[in-house]
């Protein structure tokens, strides 16, 4: 058994934590797949790079309406996916190269799994290796949820891990799930060509957004797709390439693809964590502390497996945590989790920041909001927008921002100052008085919605 | 001779000033022309509009790199204009009916010039009429300049006020001029199909920008479009259409249609300022304080016509302050021109704030300086963008940002948070470690260029 000074379980965002700090500790960088993890090989990245691509396609589709004649061909699907996984593959290739020619590094290839205090088994059979880490760093990520009757179908199905990389887009793709991978992949894939079926439990779409988001994305999404909200999946039949989707309002999906996207699970129960001491929560993330710190003393989770917030840029920041804690245990910085900004690239595209109205309400804050249409603002004109907004919501005593809900062009950008603000104590009032705005921009929907709650919270 | 309480000359920024607080006073709005301004009728609006519909027209000749096929019919130029001015001059004549019906608001229309203390004859001829101001407001705006070849050559020419309102794009367009208004209507241009060539005096387009801008830009300018810098323009030949442009090189350059856009001359020489005892200053500007005040008692002016920063964003911002000047007159209020930004709408889209590298140099600045390419992001991998980046610079004593430069998809939105920063106070460090940025989304040039700055400033 070889003892390391620190052992990675996850070449995800667990990666990032290793630069020129650690370059006095010897590392074990355990990975069962590619490096970069869910991110850069089947998640945020490969998204957007296609959700551009749908972008602009219907952009394209939609030039007549600014004067602009133009005949869209169509998608060349595989030239699309080699341009996107072409590079992400030799990226996440060159990234496992790197740490493979780090003096200080070890690479483990295989899956983890706990055996003991710090200890861990790497890998099955006759190849797997045991290694002890002074620290452990668990980095193991989390995997898309399958629900009992599609496992239970035999029948094939996709997830984001693995439809992204379809050799050709679905004629009919039936969308299980009305959460944000299920509203970037629908957009992904209608633009593509494919005719869409969402199916939903909850009534509308992005059930977890701003009630408003919620509501006008429900409405859009509607008039693209064949949308099922309210009904569940009780089965599926038929057989691979003709698959039929029984709902529980007996009524039934027919499709050749089937996309399962009902949310993720963390890959705590693939470590056997109970082994090493560490604790979970009942949902099954890793219990962490503020110090991104398991129960097992020398333990410490990041990411998906143990977060609140599975999102690559809290991840990010809690490795930025771990990595600090573990160079410095005796002087150790605490992970935040307020204002967590998180975007739908979706069409059209949503932010958010902070608490949505529905929170603010259930919580009895005393609260104002206002919403401003991009329509009503001149580069909502150049932009002929009829559907987006801002939502922003403040706390009436205090001026400060409770929470900012944008959807419409540019709306993961446009969140950004809100970000700012809440994070660093500024008031709407000053957010919309203080920096000046360029005029005419896409950023003025957000100043102009400041400026009307300002007025609103009682102020000019 | 009707005396109001208070006269505004110039209904552009000058009308934002009349809202419900002035109800009580008696006001007269003099406008010689459309209601809005340079900005809604021939500045910011109709530009940006009309660039929107070049993006997308390049966007769609782009669109094979991205693997989608499109076959790009042509701009149908009188419908884009009638879309855009269609609908702005429904606002400017909506603008003027709403102050026409106003109880408290006499609108005049006519040229204002001062014949003395606060007061002014409106209009030429019998028609003119004189009116006195308990206090006054200088709003009269700014027009292009145009040389003395172009002038004095008697041969039709173009500015920014009227090439938007063409009946079809020019076949050639020779614009003369390298800054902002010449690089966004040169794009505008282009992409509606015009052959583009750019006549400069200067070494470089856009020289007031950033030396990195300013050349990346010039470099993407000269594939692009027939570029003649370093030249002047000695005189105008030829005849309606068939123009014959000589520079100073000896060369000669042949357009149908010549775009003037070397700069703006502020109009306060067409308001006889002195028999008012309005002081100008040697470029022409009226002189104001901080508070908006010029040199003669009761007397205000804003916008173009006064302001270091000819902005649309700076002149609200100086009309916010005048308002409640002209209603608190012992508790007046400042302007303040920090951090002002400022966006480019052409292609690539570039913005700015604060000071370039060039002004820190030559202020002897000790400062910290770090460009991050979009290329180096995973939202520019979606972008495919190979030209773009976020330029910022910092006080390498007390971390505050300096400046920020951005060229690329954007730019005019992920300038903001910078705005943001140096408004309030927020280092390069707390801007990039402070407030999550969504991953990947293309705010994080900006955020990755801050977390390199802040190392580069020689922290962690």
């Amino acid at each position: 058994m070889r003892t390391y000074d620190l052992v990675i379980v996850g070449a995800g965002s667990g990666n990032t934590i290793v630069d020129e700090r650690f370059s006095h500790l010897d590392v074990a960088l355990v990975e069962e797949a590619a490096f970069g993890g869910t991110c850069l090989n089947r998640g945020c990245i490969p998204s957007k790079m296609l959700v551009h691509v749908a972008d602009l396609t219907d952009g394209i589709r939609d030039a007549g309406r600014f004067g602009v004649q133009a005949e869209l061909g169509g998608v060349d699907w595989p030239a699309v996916r080699e341009r996107v996984f072409g590079r992400l593959d030799r990226e996440a290739a060159e990234g496992e190269r790197g740490r493979r020619d780090a003096p200080n590094v070890d690479v483990l290839k295989g899956r983890a799994r706990f055996t003991g205090d710090r200890t861990l088994l790497v890998g099955d059979g006759a190849d797997a290796v045991t290694v002890r880490g002074e620290q452990v760093v668990i980095a193991a990520g989390s995997r898309p949820d399958v629900p009992a009757p599609v496992r239970d179908s035999g029948l094939p199905y996709e997830t984001s891990d693995t439809v992204m990389r379809l050799d050709r887009p679905p004629r009919h793709l039936a969308v299980l799930g009305g959460g944000y991978v299920a509203a970037e992949l629908a957009h992904v894939f209608h633009a593509a060509g494919s005719r869409i079926t969402v199916i939903e439990q909850e009534d509308s779409l992005l059930s977890a957004q701003d009630e408003s988001v919620a509501a006008a994305y429900t409405a859009i999404a509607a008039d693209r797709y064949d949308l099922r909200t309210g009904t569940a999946l009780t089965r599926v039949e038929g057989e691979p390439g003709r698959l039929r989707l029984v709902l529980d309002d007996d009524t039934a999906v027919e499709a050749d693809t089937l996309l399962v996207a009902v949310g993720r699970t963390p890959n705590s129960d693939l470590i056997d964590a109970d082994r090493a001491g560490v604790p979970l929560h009942d949902d099954g993330r890793v219990a962490v502390d503020a110090f991104q710190r398991t129960g097992a003393p020398g333990v410490f989770a990041l990411g998906d497996v143990c977060t609140p917030f599975p999102l690559k840029h809290v991840a990010n920041r809690e490795a930025h945590v771990v990595a600090h804690n573990l160079l410095h245990p005796g002087d150790p910085i605490r992970t935040s989790h307020g204002a967590v900004p998180a975007a739908v690239f979706t069409r059209p595209q949503i932010a958010q920041v902070g608490r949505t109205e529905q929170q603010c309400r259930k919580e009895g804050l005393d609260y104002a909001v206002h919403v401003r249409r991009f329509a009503d603002t001149a580069y909502g004109w150049a932009l002929e927008d009829s559907t987006g907004f801002c939502k922003v919501l403040a706390d009436r005593r205090t001026g400060l921002l409770l929470g900012a809900h944008i959807m419409g062009p540019q709306a993961a950008s446009l969140i950004q100052p809100l970000v700012v603000a809440m994070s660093c104590g500024i008031t709407a009032g000053d957010l919309a008085r203080t920096p000046l705005w360029i005029h005419p921009a896409p950023t003025e929907v957000v100043s102009n919605a400041l400026l009307d709650l300002h007025r609103a919270l009682g102020h000019r």
